[in-house]
């Protein structure tokens, strides 16, 4: 077994420069091989890495396992990304001298920012940890990777870190794609280190927050993409809550508690028409529902992972007396069920709810009619909207969307799961009247890459 | 002639908020109207807008002619940018229903993100100003725009907002889609105001800076995109300096002078081979090159608008002595000659440049291959690499970067001019399993809007 590159963030830094010209100059091909390398060896370490995940997060080797698979899934859809090519945004003015003024030959692509920063995730120690998403995205956009280890799962990031250190070197990286730090100071030290040229990070509101404000408060400032908390609102129509009751409530009762409600996609408000049954009906399978009032929390009583499932039950009255409290995530297996009297208070609780990942609906047609300006105000804060569904599932591919406005990530303008996350780590370059021979691939005229490219202001297929 | 509407904070930023939901759904059609109304409602009034620009900023009637046509182009061209419809990212992914586990059915947009703040610049009255680039990348992604105008030209502020106004009144714009506020505190009040969800701006260095801390400072944090100060830098190879020196300088002199040396794009660096011609031949253009030592600046002798076009010359050794002082963005027609001795010290000086918008690469194929390292280096640092040119003429097409690594830009992933510079504006948004009556147009089946589209992973024209 390699030893697991654990480094002072000051070696992982320099190393990660010194890659970074390599990498960012590496073709679709080469990164293509070096993520299918990574889920490759990620496969051959497979039974050894779930036992020591389920050692130390008890999690359950079923839940690991699916975790896993997904991970070097997301490894595998990033080669497939790089290689299709649409992510360089290939253009091409071409010259026209007779114009006035004469008109240069124009190109653009995007190019890798240098190494990124990943803070990796406590609940999800494959998927967003050392070889997770955020991994996967910046090397697909060729940027070497330094890995602040999260706390909660040591051995098992040294251990993922082995593997994939192991894997890259194999395939010919550039030494210094990859680095794993551990601890709080150096976590803090790598987010303001000057070879740092973007962070990604996964967790609390104010763990993210403080490093944001590092990032920010930089000499020479860099991104930070932190996505932070969720309450990913749910809203059920009267005429659904009338006819499917049972159906919604036993929805909810398994989504909540996905993964001990730790997920960043939990259900974490469900407003309900008043009088139905699904209140009641949640009750029933859970045999725990607590009402709470204005004066109820901080969030510090309902943050319960060791505790049973429980929801907790209110009014629109009463949130609104108190958003700040009732409308704050609470991680672990808890929801709160808000009854809603009227449209006017379904508006006005959705106006007091803050941004978030999701949001979901569960409508009829006739619902949908009703609800259309909460509709609209739900697209407002959220980044995915999910119909007759619930949230805690989130598929890896082109179409996701897993960001959305504040507090749920520190910057909405992209995703942090999906094909197109790379984009967090990529900045345009443009030639101007360069010579073929200094032009890369993407922009050369005989087009070797095979990518969907720009030409004249006409998008081409490849 | 309508009155400007010139605004409070506060109101210019409630009426933005109550436009911003009509505006981000409106159709591309819509927007494109909105865009056209203004270039020609510009048109049309032309003559005193000129005039009014020249008494106050002196800048002569033939640049500001040209400017305004510039700025009316930059417009229509959104107006084709939206119409194309590229810019939404349309992304479906169809539904799997047989897939383990079930795969849902997902469709991805960009959308808006809301009230745009847009600082206007003091070098291009018309172009980087109340109806510039900035806003009509922000019209065009479906955004409210607040100008804060800039004090060099209130007088031209105040009477092109009221053209724009009155054109967007009479094209049905949402009221609110556009105002102007005035004043430095009034600046400041903007980026924090609740409703503003993004900021451009171009400016000092300082006053950037101050802004963009402002806005990472928000309880929720905003995009700032500053384009700040760039040295710019120039290398002249060997031969290319031997060969055809006389051509080079008398493109430089022009070049460094444009716009009174206040372009942002101006070379303020020229690095040029030991024992050329070239110094002599610029000192014989302009009767003035001064010498400076590491002792000489800050840059305060250096800017110089008022004064005679001036070069400074210097070793490269000098600037690598006090790299600060000589490598920061001096404003007017000077610029600075640097003579190296060899490609490491060329190396040396490149590496201790600041980020910036453009280099220039004046070199034969044969300097090309011995400046291979350094090209590189050049590229980590800039955002548009122009060869054999000048970077003071700036494109407005679909190829354009105008943005580069700090201090160029606050934000090295976008640009500020072109077709792209729209995404700065806008946020993913994901509907899930929607029913199609709830769909946009851009991501509904039958594809009325008529633009590219990613169905399951595959790119399709319109």
């Amino acid at each position: 077994m390699t030893e697991p590159p654990v480094r002072t963030v000051e070696t992982a830094a320099d190393l990660a420069a010194s890659a970074a010209a390599e990498l960012a100059r590496s073709g679709p091909a080469a990164r293509a091989a070096m993520l299918c390398a990574v889920a490759d060896a990620l496969e051959t370490s497979r039974s050894e890495l779930v036992d020591v995940a389920d050692k130390e997060t008890a999690l359950g080797t079923t839940r690991l396992d699916g975790e896993l698979t997904r991970t070097t899934g997301q490894l595998r859809l990033f080669a497939d990304v790089v290689v299709e090519g649409s992510w360089l945004e290939a253009t091409i003015d071409t010259a026209d001298s007779g114009a006035v003024p004469p008109r240069p030959d124009i190109r653009r692509l995007l190019v890798g920012l240098g190494p990124v920063a990943v803070y990796a995730a406590s609940n999800f120690p494959f998927a967003f940890s050392v070889a997770g998403g955020d991994t996967a995205a910046a090397w697909a956009a060729g940027c070497p990777v330094i890995v602040k280890a999260h706390p909660g799962h040591p051995a098992l990031s040294r251990h993922t870190a082995a593997v994939v250190a192991d894997a890259l070197d194999r395939a010919g990286a550039p030494p210094g794609s990859f680095g794993l730090v551990e601890g709080f100071d150096e976590g803090r030290a790598l987010v303001t280190h000057p070879a740092v040229r973007a962070a990604a990070f996964t967790g609390s509101l104010r763990g993210g927050r403080a490093l944001f404000d590092l990032a920010a408060a930089r000499p020479d400032p860099i991104p930070f993409y932190g996505e932070l908390g969720s309450i990913n609102p749910v809203v059920v129509g009267p005429r659904r809550a009338a006819a499917r009751a049972a159906e919604v409530a036993a929805g909810l009762v398994a989504s909540f508690q996905l993964g001990r409600g730790q997920f960043c996609t939990k259900p974490g408000l469900v407003l309900v028409p008043n009088g139905s049954a699904l209140p009641e009906l949640v009750a029933g399978q859970l045999h725990r529902v607590v009402g709470v009032g204005p004066s109820d929390g901080p969030s510090a009583d309902r943050r319960v992972p060791g505790r049973p499932p429980t929801v907790f039950a209110t009014t629109a009255a009463t949130v609104l007396a108190a958003p700040g409290v009732l409308l704050e995530e609470c991680f672990g297996p808890t929801t709160l069920l808000v009854e809603y009297g009227s449209a006017e208070e379904l508006a006005d609780v959705i106006a007091a709810i803050p941004g978030a990942l999701t949001a979901s609906v569960h409508a009829d047609d006739d619902d949908l009619a009703d609800l259309e300006a909460a509709l609209h105000s739900l697209q407002e804060r959220v980044g995915r909207i999910v119909f007759d569904g619930w949230p805690t599932g989130v598929a890896v591919n082109w179409s996701m969307q897993h960001g959305g406005p504040w507090p749920a990530t520190t910057n909405s303008l992209f995703t942090s799961v999906g094909a197109t996350s790379l984009r967090r780590f990529l900045r345009p370059l443009t030639f101007q009247d360069a010579p073929a021979a200094v032009l890369p691939q993407a922009l050369q005229d005989a087009n070797p890459l095979h990518i969907p490219r720009r030409i004249d202001g006409v998008l081409q297929l490849a």
